[in-house]
């Protein structure tokens, strides 16, 4: 076997997958010249060949040896010396960080004899026998398999049995005691006696993190985060230091940049005399880094010294460990920083202007996700909440009001300007102007592609979905959780960053999207390869698309304009009529609104293309269901409430998502598409009269089969160009069609002869290539998660390899009859980084997401682009 | 360009491409030495040049006149001569039979000379006259496209105008006024006079036949029967002779074996002193073809020379039409006859027994689809009825019952021996015992593939389904037809063939399998070589389908065995218990029971394989809805009724064919599976210690990620193992899964990692292939066949450019990485011709169908062996 042993004098920064990122960031601090205490770490390649049933190779512990030696050497202790022992710290350190999943050991080497050598060392012997009952503890759970419980129990009883009423009372007496009990019970539960001898301690401690890469909560960690069973982890060896050696010894963790806000400036805490488990067990507060400036400049100086050098080395902002043993500044740790998305952001730009990165990195740096809070309320993080339940974070923000029950109370409550959370089994498209009278939304069943979810995303509003647990009454007028009432009125608050549903007002803060974010959102604009548009209808979300970025809209839905108080009654006239001629009067009567709509869309998209698709849903989603409703259609079409109501129930489908729907409806009644195509192509001449440029993109939507889709492109152009020709003006439009049923992806070849375009709707193509109704699926999808059948929501995020396999295989068809086919987009999706990664990686021209998530995919583009080279 | 005139004399059977059907057999006979009124074919492939805009080639019409010649020669009769004329018929006659799509001008040549030939020549002036008339009538509307409608109005006119009563009231003298009155609008309204010269009238005709080839009901017949637009029709130009000259002259149809029954005998009718129309008109009731024996006994013999000679020539009952000309006999047509599924057989098998075809040849005959009829009963064809609307036909037979609206009703009318027809809007599983109950089933909504008709099918109990015009009203006890109210009780008769709906009862007559019929089927079974299984869950249904041939089951579904009255309270309990413990519990009572239906199947299903499905349904079918029954379980759960409501509320689905069911259950509840997978492991132990082969496949349903696969199929081995090894005995099982929603097509390399076979579940895989709920896709399919945006029902045929790909793909997939993968299909596909020779085509093992197709499929599976070779 080659060689498996590193001191930390011979690796360095680079070699992260042999030694793991902890070892290799401890050899590269040596070989900067910094103070880490001396060790060494045995390879993942070891660890990969220890695990495939080879155990320890022969002489292991020989090279061991030698390598402790080296470390003896260099400390002027001994291992397992009872005057003046090495004690080492035996940890993990994978390739990539899996923080907490697999087992430590501190203080190895202790034993009855070396114990009395760390009382002459620290001069504590309080500590020294904590230090040993915390080892025994330790070790025996981890390397022999005693559960910690059994400790924990023995402990408390004997603090019972003494009346103590904190572990500061225990004196070292007690301590010793403790250790006494603590090794009777090993020998009891293992039936062999505690190894006193520190080279078995050792042996044992690195068999036992090599072993703890296969336990349960690492694997599963590792399936979650998908990271390679067969990385391995190192094992790191490294001498102990103290940080509880006087007060010229200390401990403390720092962040060279603030990790929240990205500030320049160190951040962080320290504590003099004390270990690193002090400051955990929260018996004392730490003191912020700036005091130690005062308390010991020296320590100080050094210590910024270090942070200067790291941060220069690793050109990223660090997260440090440090400890003072005697004034002797010793560095831990070093990693890159976690941060918010907020402080990734300046820190990458501040880095740009320091010439410390150069802005491919800038851009690369920031993670798309983390810019979602961002551009949303989000609740104010130093609040104080009674979190009443969890549901599904479905549209990020956060939103505080008074619970109601209907969409017309909301509506109400916005007349009187109050502000007012929305709360529903589920809402339905009748329940839009509600939706958007409500600052937030809480549903009880749904997903994360529900209709509230995605009409909220879209909205740019608050929206927590499927939050299980609230048992809605409707008629009571209030809701449940557990044995909690919530009534109307009552305020609750709503993070949709969270899904955390809070009882009462909390403060939350606006959306601050700054110099910081521009700035580097235009330098990726300037690295990305692919359009990003948006998904928007009103002229509020238009323009909150064109503020956030997007190039266009890519899905212009039509079927929210219907629902509009005014047209509504003529919306219903043509779906109840009885005869064809009822049906075109009432849709001519559509005509001039649905113009309209498209006239404000078309002046603010002025230059950028807009897709317009035709009418989608199932028409009895329009149907009224109130008595006065339903008389005021029976009236206008001279039919009796009752044919009315056998129309309506003749319009009931068993499964709507897979009924009579799309271009399904436009087939069955084309003065339906003919309307719409009209309304579109005048509109557009106007506009384009008006010296705005207007390029129309007409989409029919969940085309199966190819003939559906000839059928209405037929008619299409022949309106179209009928008008354009009766106009005198020139007008380029497109008519392209939406892939979002499976078959339409397997006979691609064929839809794409006719069709100019192509827009994924991956919402209905992971229902149907799945066969998951997104407003059922949450009765099992969270199950599947917990039981490892899938890693993410596919409705959150693109399914690679059953939907995506269609997709790629949708895109190859239709390219191989039209290179020049322009394929893109427009389900939720569009704007989730590994989804638009996806889409990048199989030739789309453009994504569409809604307004509020346009910047995420404008930097997920350029980051594509950046990891191409 | 080549040879594109071909006279009689010079064709033979074997060149149908390129003279079409009737060219080739008026050719054959003229080889055979039969008296075929002589004439030419003008090819197929000449038609093609002449409709790729190339017209007549150069010197087309110096072949015709050479051709002609040669025909005046043999009749001794000249084209155009005003004293002996020579008349001709101009045909279409394509490759494949299109019966009635294109044109046919007959009596050409007539013009007022010849018009006094053809007196001479028939001395009978008013026949010519008529002739004439008729001729203008027809060239114009075919040739000269004035439409049929203009000459019909003037001659009601001028009828009308003598008050006359019938056309026969014509005199001469009449018919001669209406040849000057035809000229007169012919110049009228094309503005030129009618051609005169018979020489333009046949270039004319010619022409006018190649063109209809492109007409549109051409087109559409071409488009639905999928026969290929570039194959393109040849022209028969045939000399005219006259059943009309007298007693020695006549004309008939003759089928040389009956067509109904295929007893041997000649079957037919005739008629002297007349033409073929005059058998149209129904002026003349024809005679039996016996009867000729006495009145021209000569002719008799003649003709069944020549019915014995073209039946030996081509070795299948022929369909022959003769005319007697002045005592001399011409054969003008033969062709292989149309026959009913009961007739097609016994010729089959006859003509095996008499050396005529052999035994492929007699399997190839039949046509699967064909056997429907015969394996239900049907109604009696001779019976007069009142038809009251129509539907789907669901399921094929014929029943005849008191109308009934619930299940309940006809469970009840079962008990007092009442036959009745259960009518609902649409059936659930609720329902299935009321089904079993009632004779017949018809429905007001739900497609070829809903819930009635699927399980109708599988009972091969009648049902029509989606009779749209049926306007149910429950309470009322009564169902609307129009004006038509049907109560409860009245008689209602339906047809499941035809899907018709008729007041009153009709006589019917029962499924007749005769001993020909297993003699045919018994030779198929020698030559297919995939196997045939059944559908089926009911030891009834078991039995029939050994009856009818099945070599195993292929779907047995486990829903319908929860329905029983006694155990249904303990589904429910399972269903809606609150606590694991109480689901456990109730699952527990449910295991006998299963296991009983499993023994019962394993026992009938003796030394053949059983495919049982795991529970498949969402949850939600099962739970109650009369607050009696919630009642009970309430009471059973120690809950209340208000509780029990909001758990059933619980379960409701928005989309229940894409929510919680299928697999889905099993990983959510596991019990389930384990419950089942004892019951069916215990009954085999059992079964098998009878001394009987139990050969279990254990299948998971609804499979889209191949770990939930995996999941359960490590569940299911485990149980199953460790009863097996609890027994004692030895047990050969297996572990498999349906493959029915998109993504398992896409990912099934993976699925087959563990499963043992793939079934398709092509009912499911088709709704979510194109996203067609097959309870409300008869909303908008008809308007699709209209349309021609689909040919078939894909529910009914397997649609192979989109849901066969996928199949075709999941197959591929599936044996690359498990070559001896087993492939099945237990959709309702399974016993449709054109969908079982798919299968065998991309490769399946075997096909299940219900019981009653399984004969139909083992024809195909046979035929398709065949055919290959």
């Amino acid at each position: 076997m080659k060689k498996y042993l590193y001191a930390f004098e011979e690796g360095n920064k680079d070699m992260k997958n042999l030694l793991g990122g902890k070892g290799a960031n401890l050899s590269e601090m040596t070989s900067l010249g910094l103070n880490v205490p001396p060790g060494f770490t045995i390879t993942t390649e070891y660890c990969m060949n220890y695990q495939n049933g080879h155990r320890h190779v022969a002489g292991f512990m020989d090279t061991v040896k030698k390598a402790v030696k080296q470390v003896e050497k260099k400390q002027g202790k001994t291992f397992g010396d009872a005057a003046n022992p090495l004690l080492f710290s035996v940890r993990s350190g994978a390739r990539a960080s899996m923080p907490g999943m697999m087992d430590t050991v501190l203080n190895l080497g202790l034993n009855d004899l070396t114990v009395q050598g760390l009382i002459s060392q620290t001069k504590n012997e309080r500590f020294a026998y904590d230090a040993y009952r915390r080892f025994l503890n330790m070790y025996s759970n981890v390397v022999l398999g005693v559960d910690h419980e059994h400790f924990e129990a023995k402990f408390t009883e004997y603090k019972d049995k003494k009346r103590y009423a904190s572990d500061l009372d225990m004196t070292t007496a007690d301590l010793q005691q403790l250790v006494v009990m603590y090794k009777k019970l090993v020998q009891e539960r293992t039936g062999t006696k505690f190894p006193e001898d520190p080279w078995k301690q050792l042996l044992g401690a690195i068999s036992a993190v090599f072993d703890s890469w296969n336990n349960k909560r690492a694997a599963s960690y590792r399936r979650i985060n998908r990271i390679p069973d067969d990385w391995g982890t190192a094992v790191n060896v490294q001498s102990m230091v103290f940080g509880n050696m006087g007060q010229d010894s200390g401990t403390g963790v720092a962040f060279t940049r603030n990790p929240s806000t990205g500030e320049k400036g160190y951040f962080g805490e320290y504590l003099m005399d004390a270990q690193g488990e002090d400051v955990v067990a929260g018996i004392r507060t730490p003191h912020p880094i700036a005091e130690l400036a005062k308390e010991n400049p020296k320590a100080y100086r050094e210590l910024t010294g270090v942070f200067k050098k790291l941060e220069r080395h690793y050109r990223d902002m660090q997260d440090i460990e440090f400890t003072i043993e005697k004034g002797r500044l010793f560095i831990l740790q070093t990693r890159n920083g976690k941060r918010t998305g907020r402080a990734a952001i300046r820190i990458a730009v501040d880095m740009v202007k320091e010439a410390l990165i150069d802005r491919d990195t800038a851009v690369l740096r920031v993670d798309p996700r983390s810019l979602e809070p961002m551009l949303h309320p989000d609740l104010d993080p130093k609040a104080k909440m009674k979190v009443l339940t969890k549901g599904l974070p479905a549209s990020p923000g956060a939103a505080c009001g008074k619970v109601v029950f209907s969409a017309e109370e909301a509506v109400h409550a916005l007349r009187s300007n109050e502000k007012v959370i929305l709360v529903r089994h589920e809402t339905s498209p009748e329940d839009i102007e509600g939706m958007h009278s409500a600052v937030g939304i809480l549903t009880s069943t749904g997903g994360m592609t529900s209709h509230a979810a995605v009409v909220a995303r879209g909205m740019g509003k608050c929206c927590v979905s499927g939050a299980g647990e609230v048992k809605i009454k409707y008629q009571a007028g209030e809701f449940k959780v557990g044995a909690t009432i919530v009534r109307r009125g009552d305020v609750i608050t709503l993070s949709g960053n969270t899904g955390e549903v809070i009882l009462g007002a909390v403060k939350t803060i606006p959306p601050q999207m700054d110099d910081y974010f521009e700035e580097l959102l235009s330098w990726a604009d300037k690295r990305r390869k692919i359009k990003v548009r948006t998904n928007a209808e009103t002229p509020l979300d238009c323009r909150n698309g064109r503020i956030f970025g997007a190039e266009g809209i890519g899905l212009c839905r039509t079927e929210h304009m219907f629902f509009d108080k005014e047209r509504i009654l003529h919306v219903r006239e043509m779906i109840l009529s009885d005869t064809n001629e009822q049906r075109i009067k009432a849709i001519d009567k559509l005509l001039p609104y649905q113009k309209k709509d498209f006239k404000q869309i078309f002046e603010i998209m002025d230059g950028y293309p807009v897709t317009i698709r035709l009418l989608d849903p199932p028409l009895h989603e329009f149907v009224p269901h109130e008595e006065a409703e339903i008389k005021a259609v029976a009236e206008e079409l001279g039919m009796s409430a009752e044919d009315v109501h056998a129309k309506i129930k003749g319009l009931h489908e068993v499964n709507p998502m897979l009924g009579h729907r799309g271009c399904r409806l436009g087939i069955s009644y084309p003065e339906l598409t003919i309307m719409q195509v009209k309304a579109i192509i005048s509109a557009a001449l106007e506009v384009q009269k008006e010296g705005k440029k207007v390029i129309p993109e007409i989409m029919v939507p969940l085309v199966s089969i190819s003939e559906e889709f000839s059928n209405l492109e037929k008619k299409i152009r022949k309106f179209a160009d009928e008008m354009i020709r009766g106009s005198g003006q020139k007008l380029q439009y497109q008519v392209g069609t939406m892939i979002e049923v499976p078959r339409a992806c397997v006979v691609a070849d064929k839809i794409a002869q006719k069709a100019e375009f192509f827009s994924f709707g991956t919402n209905d193509l992971t229902q149907m290539t799945f066969g998951f109704s997104r407003d059922d699926a949450g009765k099992f999808l969270g199950t599947y998660q917990e039981k490892g059948i899938i890693n993410d929501d596919p409705f959150a995020v693109v399914d690679q390899e059953g939907v995506g396999a269609l997709m790629k295989m949708a895109v190859e068809k239709g390219r191989s009859v039209r290179k020049n086919l322009k394929v893109g987009i427009c389900g939720e999706h569009g704007g989730e980084p590994s989804s638009v990664q996806f889409c990048i990686d199989i030739g789309f021209d453009y994504v569409s997401c809604s307004p509020f998530r346009v910047p995420i995919a404008r930097l997920t583009a350029a980051q594509a682009v950046l990891r191409k080279k």
